[in-house]
């Protein structure tokens, strides 16, 4: 007896994308994402194929079915767009086309002028059959054209148009033929809300304002510019054990407040707020200010403890211990954070990996608990990926619209596997790219398959670590032209503060952190001065609103042009169609003739375009597709166009 | 309670290769092929890690280990060999290696001058419990350096010099420490036997040289030329029923011959042989003086029937019916082929489908038993994925020596899945790909992964229903630099008989057949023409005997030069390094600079070579890796040079 091909079916549907490396976890969409989903498609012979892809939101039980198209190369996709949060579960469908494969080889013999008559006999009981599956109310005018194809009267022409018909062609694409039907189940799809994929952040330190009461006086500056969201610092107690001075010195004063990674101290841990920021209440009343102005609070989770932190006392099993009885301190040899002791995620006995976990969790619910829904999760990679995969799991179990960024600047194998095990979004390489060809072979690389399937970039120009490249001692134009690449590049990107007042000094020549920096010492700034590009990134962010084309991912090209200094790419959605030049040189102008792809605009060869720059205001209408730029960084360094058809 | 993370271990292994694209059916190896086994491995935190494979052919009871090394961006590979045919099973293991940790540690530390007390104590307790792990000969080595580590009365230099010892280091290294181990099972690698991966063909029709007995007189001829597969188009009755005549034409004469491919006549089917060119016991005699002289038969197993077969006759079942009563022959609309039924491989009837599909086995079992194991199998790709899957498996099953070859010149991921299902050898596009540029692409897609862990090309400059590219009116330079190409790019290659006698008409301009095409008549040839390649063939392929860099596949590597005519490449296997560099155009001579990648050679930049051209004899000492080349296609289109650092 023979045993059926135990993998195979007639149809082949394999390599179904998005998907994660192993399968094994959910891809990554966000409500109202166009999410193309493909697959390779193809049986033995010569066949007309058909597949249709169809999906529906966990929980419900309708399944919603679109037709898939091939793109060529035996690649078909088709385009779903997520309605709500949640898992979107697909399976995908492909079957032999027996009335299309008729249709094209009596197309193509009556064109040969051979006789058909039999031809229309295999059409008509083609039909037939076809009409016990169409749809009922269409099934009379599948019999009709079977009948026109049998009626011996009429003209072959005229039964084979009639066989043919338009209608009935419409009627039976796309509905799967039983027979020789294979079907797939890829895995699943998390769809988070739309934060997830497009975001604004700015990051402040509440204690160089004053503590949460004087913070809130920012948020109306902070939303002024244009961002969605406002990322804090951790803020706990501050450990006074080892305590970090000024400038990452060993030895503070009594009045240096201490880095405030360094948590915990005899006033709490993770779940308590540092009494200098205000009280608890303090902190409930800054989150609702911030959301009055459509602002979302995100609060840093740092796994570490302060030698002070209550777990070192009560959990003293949660941490490392050295042979001579002292708790093992962070160090990265020779260097040493003795101000920061690191916990031991997987303990020896499992009972304590256990009440380890679930103290960390319960750190995660106290703050889900008051109203924060977007966590920035530091050193993610020093932590066991099973560690995430229970911990991003259990949460988004329990609160679906939570989020994390994973603040992971470390092997490009693990960055991706963090966003692999559930990260919804995470830091990139982005500040270490900073020429033409690295940008776009980065960039290409992370709003692709594999990558763009489930790993989503925040672009950071600067973080409280990292004032680097062009921005190091860098002019008002090189910040500009960094926040806007970080800005139109990606959906979403972020700062941090004194950003908007180009603080530019380093620490040294070879220190990538900041001169003074505010992770030791309370900084007092001059918000209101004169040159702020604070107006500036206002307009930026708000050119991001008005185009729905910056808020995807996937939707990146890049256009060529001559100069290695001007970097073009466009993003469409839907109508929305633009292009962003940018001049990568802070230093002077450069000019440039572009060459624009047509064809990834979406327009003919030829189509004359006005192309509006929303950065000045002015506007152009190009009649060729190599337009002639010339951008001045002392004025702009960028132009960002929105491209129509001209009039 | 907290569940573990079911997914992930503490170490991550994932990607590993070599595999199929599903991971659904083995990929493949030949005996004694250096197969890369890589996979990426990580971990959180920056602990070094320790890696090795584990395999075994299956039946075998005792794993062998492989350390795995890293190859950079969390890399990981080990090199195994399979010694024999069967299926190789896997194992994987990563885990942390504390000790190693420990070193790398406490060896920063001291060249920072940091105080290592404590640090000498964990070391000593890592040692004690290596020791517990270590083999048994080799304990009492590692407890003398936990002694010498703990050891007071020493200086603290000698007793780091002592934890440290390069004997225990390399004790240890290797072995794996059940904490954080990670294992996984990829899907085991088919090993076949040698000639899968590297063969040499020569095609020939029986009948052109009389029937087996004169053909046996053409086989020392084959073998002094050096191949070491002899494969016959299919020696059944042809049928009479629509035969085709001459060039293809409908009206075959009284002496027409048909084509082999219209397989069965009243004389029988696909286990028959067609009285013309002998009996059985003819056919045995030829197969045993073919290896005699170290031939390998191969027949072609082409499932398609003429009118006449005794299948149509006694399993009207099998075939495809038309309304009218008669059964469908073949045709690809406009075009019709009257002379072949083709076979319908999925009947409605599943009992049907299984008496077809073990009569199409039995068929290659009777071969079997008169000791064919190498099938060239016709048009494989319009045959349901799901029968080959089945077939391969039945067959290779009973008789893991049998080998297929698909000749599928068919669409890219057809093709692929064809080898991934089992096929041993695919014909490829290699006769379409003559410019360099295209030439380079394509074999770097062929002997890299993904494609080449599962997929083994069989070039073939000609075939009998293909006259390609250059060859079309082509000079014997055209012919030598086609072949050279072949036997030189991919281990396995194949010439239809005739190519040496530079037979290059075409049946016309737009036609890519032969004018008088051998599939339709019988062919006299003068084989001991003055001008034939022979004697040059067989210098090629002696070279390729001599060199077992040319036996392997995934070892090609593409070499830089200016000139676009001129393509060069090298190949290496453990001691022996080819570099082979063509100019492609057969009308003039060329000449160029290489530029030699000495990290893909194996040796230092600015190593002296001695470069001997195996097919001129000459020798040359190049002391720089940017060498001046001249090829005249009138005297050599070709330097095949076996390179060696200078004495």
């Amino acid at each position: 007896m023979v045993a059926l091909g135990v993998v195979i079916g007639r149809v082949v549907i394999q390599d179904v994308r998005p998907r994660t490396p192993t399968g094994a976890f959910p891809a990554k969409a966000a409500v109202g994402e166009p999410v193309t989903v493909s697959a390779d498609v193809f049986r033995d012979g010569h066949d007309v194929l058909g597949a249709r892809a169809r999906w529906r939101m966990q929980g419900e039980r309708r399944w919603n079915d679109v037709p898939m198209r091939e793109t060529g190369n035996d690649r078909w996709e088709a385009v779903v767009r997520p309605p709500a949060a949640g898992i979107l579960q697909l399976v995908l469908e492909a079957w032999t086309d027996r009335l299309a494969t008729w249709r094209r080889d009596i197309t193509v013999k009556r064109q040969a002028g051979q006789d058909v008559e039999v031809e229309l006999e295999e059409g008509a009981r083609l039909l037939d059959e076809a009409a016990t599956r169409a749809p009922k109310r269409d099934r009379s005018k599948v019999d009709a054209a079977a009948a026109t194809a049998r009626d011996a009267t009429q003209p072959v022409a005229r039964r084979v148009a009639g066989a043919l018909e338009a209608d009935v062609v419409e009627i039976m694409t796309g509905t799967p033929d039983p027979r020789d039907l294979t079907r797939v189940t890829p895995p699943p799809i998390r769809v988070d809300r739309r934060r997830a994929l497009s975001s604004a952040w700015y990051e402040l330190f509440p204690r160089s304002e004053g503590g949460f009461e004087g913070a809130a006086k920012r948020l109306r500056a902070v939303a002024e510019m244009g961002f969605d969201v406002v990322y804090l610092p951790p803020i706990h107690p501050i450990g006074h054990t080892a305590r970090k001075g000024r400038d990452n010195t060993l030895d503070a004063g009594p009045d240096d407040p201490g880095s405030p990674w360094a948590i915990g101290s005899e006033e709490g841990g993770h779940t308590a707020v540092h009494p200098e920021l205000g009280t608890i209440e303090d902190f409930e009343r800054f989150v609702a200010d911030a959301e009055g102005l459509g602002l979302e609070v995100a609060l840093d989770y740092a796994l570490q403890c302060s030698p002070d932190h209550p777990w070192v006392r009560e959990h003293p099993e949660w941490f490392h211990h050295r042979p001579d009885g002292s708790i093992k301190y962070a160090e990265n040899p020779p260097k040493k954070y003795q101000d920061i002791y690191p916990i031991n995620f997987w303990p020896d006995d499992d009972g304590d990996r256990v009440a380890l976990w679930e103290a960390c969790r319960d750190v995660l619910e106290f703050w889900i608990g008051h109203g924060i829904r977007l966590f920035r999760v530091d050193n993610p990679h020093t932590k066991p990926l099973a560690f995430w995969e229970w911990m991003l799991g259990e949460v988004k179990e329990a609160h679906p619209d939570a989020l994390f960024l994973a603040e992971a600047f470390t092997r490009p194998k693990m960055m991706a596997k963090l966003a692999e095990v559930g990260f919804s979004q995470s830091y990139t390489y982005f500040t270490w790219r900073t020429e033409k060809r690295e940008l776009a072979e980065y960039l290409t690389e992370l709003t692709s398959p594999p990558l763009a399937d489930y790993m989503r970039p925040n672009f950071w120009p600067n973080t409280p670590d990292i004032l680097g490249g062009p921005l190091r001692g860098g002019t008002p134009a090189a910040f500009k032209i960094r926040l806007l690449l970080a800005a139109t590049l990606v959906p979403s990107y972020g700062i941090y503060s004194g950003y908007e007042l180009c603080e530019n000094e380093p620490a040294s020549e070879v220190n990538e952190e900041y001169l003074r920096s505010e992770k030791f010492e309370i900084k007092h700034r001059d918000w209101g001065r004169a040159d702020s590009l604070a107006p500036w990134i206002a307009r930026v962010n708000d050119i991001r609103r008005r185009h729905p084309a910056f808020a995807e991912l996937r939707n990146l090209r890049f256009h060529a042009s001559r100069n290695d200094r001007v970097l073009a790419y466009s993003k469409t959605t839907g109508d929305d169609v633009v292009l962003v030049v940018v001049n990568l040189d802070p230093t002077q102008p450069h000019q440039d003739t572009l060459d624009l792809d047509m064809g990834v605009l979406g327009w003919p060869w030829g189509t004359p375009l006005d192309a509006h720059d929303e950065l000045t205001g002015e506007s152009y209408t190009w009649r060729t597709s190599t337009p002639y730029v010339r951008l001045d960084p002392a004025r702009e360094p960028a132009h960002v166009f929105h491209l129509r058809p001209a009039k």
